[in-house]
């Protein structure tokens, strides 16, 4: 017998169908004798329109009050999901969060999970019943709701999973797993059956959105096993695990991230601690930077380039224009957002040479300009015309997979 | 400087509009010095709705999760009334039942309060918020989520205002105070000033669904003074209070009850103890019998008429067939539902003689024919045909207050 956590995302519960679906899932998991804790989103669009409300009553309410109407989406569809496992016969409680002993910081609509107090988790499995937890939210030191933030219910999943100890996290979503590309884009995108942690990781933040990413840091600390797999089609998924022995693929995926803009500083003076003023200035405002590369420009002055989220493009471009004492007074701030950043992903290349300029001739061979580049031990992303995206993930996919 | 616990019930707030109407009432008397705890219904159909989605999975949902599904409606209109208030630039605070620390007995669907912990509302109020409470819900023993029943917040308010020890309790609704008829039928009814608990009682009791009967019980335990008013006009209310030496009124009102079935019992042998054994054989279904008459029926046997709630008509009658040794084997039931029960109710009937008569004469007068009579201190109720119903409350209005 095991533990097994389930987590089913909105879209899996977001009518009486698929609601059943899942039931089905649910029931067929615990049928073959396993312990089963379920967390669950809110159905389909409700936390949006939710939030649509709030904002047609008062767009700058307060994040508690936020967090106090949002944990209504989940309340409700954890209800519902018991009520259809009650309909097929089966022993169910649904709880939530507080109820499911989830502690959080207090920060409102962006909390932390500091600990998951199990005991009432535990005794509704002593006494064999199939536990549904409200995904994405706690409460804090003030007896207050708090949310964990978009995305939250994977990582609520994950904690629980981590919390009790138990034999594997599924993650079940409308993909059938984590491929080497999108599907929808490049025909011949393969299902891994395995990748990991740190693969994952650098995949959901380039942007193959198939798991939250502090879910996967999470899992990876507390060394829990996941499997990505869909609801809709019974197929075994990806399973998300520490690398093991066997042999590294050497790249497992082709990522694309449309969400991205450059900031080019041209004519700084060539100054040293420059980068350092720059960078900090961003940090002091919460912009994170991503892709940076510095040129020597003309004499005594330099470039430099960087990239940051698209939505956080033209604060970025004000912060510098408001520091002329840091950038000179003749520099020029330019934003593009026509941009996108294409990134291979793998393991595999921290032992294979010439893993870069594979991509780097896909690239050329399907006449892609590349704007800037940088690497990790495991990944190589460039900044390409956000025109030629889709055309440079298949050239690169089919480059590694064909 | 007085603490004020105010109620909203599902209409007042079933807009963005509406809501910040009752944004305004608060406030406004937020400003006037007060201490302010609110007590708000779901919006509009919100719990109609929730019942309707719950029916659809699974029409024999335990009341557990039915109540973790409906007390996510009061989760939702606190924190959007909350948000209006901001709006509006005041501090404030929702909470939740449990929140609010209500402790409720067991019983899911129909739990009875048990007491109220008031130190976080106290800790709320010395810091100068307003307090929202979602009203109709609370938390059992198990730490699972219980709801009051229908007309719930009402009770809720009047025990926050109880535990509390209120100056004033008001109940805002959408009509303008206690009638005394229904205004919409009877156009020169008139708006009572003060009713007292008892006949406040009786009116509930007979249909005039002005305030949940709980809370008036409630109120006249604790001493609450309560005040009936409009969320939508302003202006003074009735006051529902002990009654004080003012001169009582003579009759406070006429009630029409539609909801009701006659349930006759032709022919039964006239033995010892057949109404002790019919009448306790229904309070074991939990039937509650009203209005009883027994007549002398032909030699050796009697006839037995009385009236329950319509809905519990079909019941009645299956029950009785199912006790012939009660009833004998040759007695007909018989269940007529175009009934109406028309009552007047007020205090100074006491010490009034001819009240009785006077209402008689009226439905003589207007040649309505009355089925059965009951009285008691403070009312006297009739039944009469369902077809006759408006008509006869107008013709006893008039004849009490023309």
């Amino acid at each position: 017998m095991s533990l097994i956590v389930q987590k089913f995302g909105g879209s899996s519960v977001a009518d009486n169908e698929r609601i059943f679906n899942v039931a089905n899932i649910i029931t067929r998991a615990y049928n073959q004798g396993n312990d089963i804790v379920v967390v669950v989103s809110a159905q389909g669009d409700t936390t949006d329109e939710l939030i649509e409300k709030a904002v047609s009553i008062n767009p700058n309410a307060s994040r508690r009050e936020m967090d106090m109407l949002l944990s209504a989406g989940e309340q409700m569809s954890v209800a519902l999901l018991a009520m259809a496992i009650e309909k097929l016969g089966y022993p169910v409680v649904s709880l939530l969060g507080w109820q499911a002993g989830f502690e959080t910081t207090s920060t409102y609509s962006a909390a932390r999970i500091k600990r998951i107090r199990t005991d009432r988790i535990k005794k509704e499995l002593d006494k064999k019943n199939i536990v549904i937890v409200a995904g994405f939210q706690g409460i804090n030191r003030f007896d207050d709701i708090t949310t964990l933030g978009r995305g939250g219910s994977d990582t609520s999943a994950v904690a629980i999973a981590a919390a009790m100890k138990a034999d594997l996290c599924q993650i079940y979503t409308d993909v059938e797993g984590v491929y080497t590309a999108d599907p929808r884009k490049v025909p011949n995108a393969v299902k891994l059956e395995v990748i990991s942690y740190d693969e994952m990781l650098e995949l959901a933040t380039l942007g193959a959105q198939v798991l939250n990413n502090r879910s996967v840091e999470m899992a990876k600390k507390y060394d829990i096993e996941l499997e990505v797999l869909s609801s809709l089609k019974q197929s075994s998924g990806t399973i998300v695990k520490e690398n093991t022995n066997m042999e590294k693929m050497l790249i497992s995926g082709v990522a694309k991230d449309c969400n991205v803009a450059r900031i080019s500083i041209i004519g700084v003076p060539d100054r040293p601690g420059l980068a350092f003023k720059v960078f900090s200035l961003l940090a002091r405002k919460d912009i994170n930077v991503d892709i940076i590369i510095q040129s020597v420009g003309r004499e005594g002055e330099k470039d430099i380039a960087f990239t940051v989220a698209a939505g956080k493009g033209d604060e970025a471009v004000r912060v510098l224009e408001e520091h002329r004492a840091v950038i000179g007074e003749t520099a020029r701030v330019i934003k593009d957002e026509d941009v996108a950043k294409i990134s291979i992903v793998g393991a595999g290349m921290e032992s294979h040479a010439g893993v870069a300029s594979t991509m780097f001739e896909a690239l050329y061979d399907a006449q892609i300009n590349i704007q800037m580049i940088t690497t990790s031990e495991i990944k190589v992303s460039v900044l390409i015309d956000k025109d030629d995206a889709d055309r440079a993930v298949s050239a690169i996919h089919s480059k590694f997979f064909d």
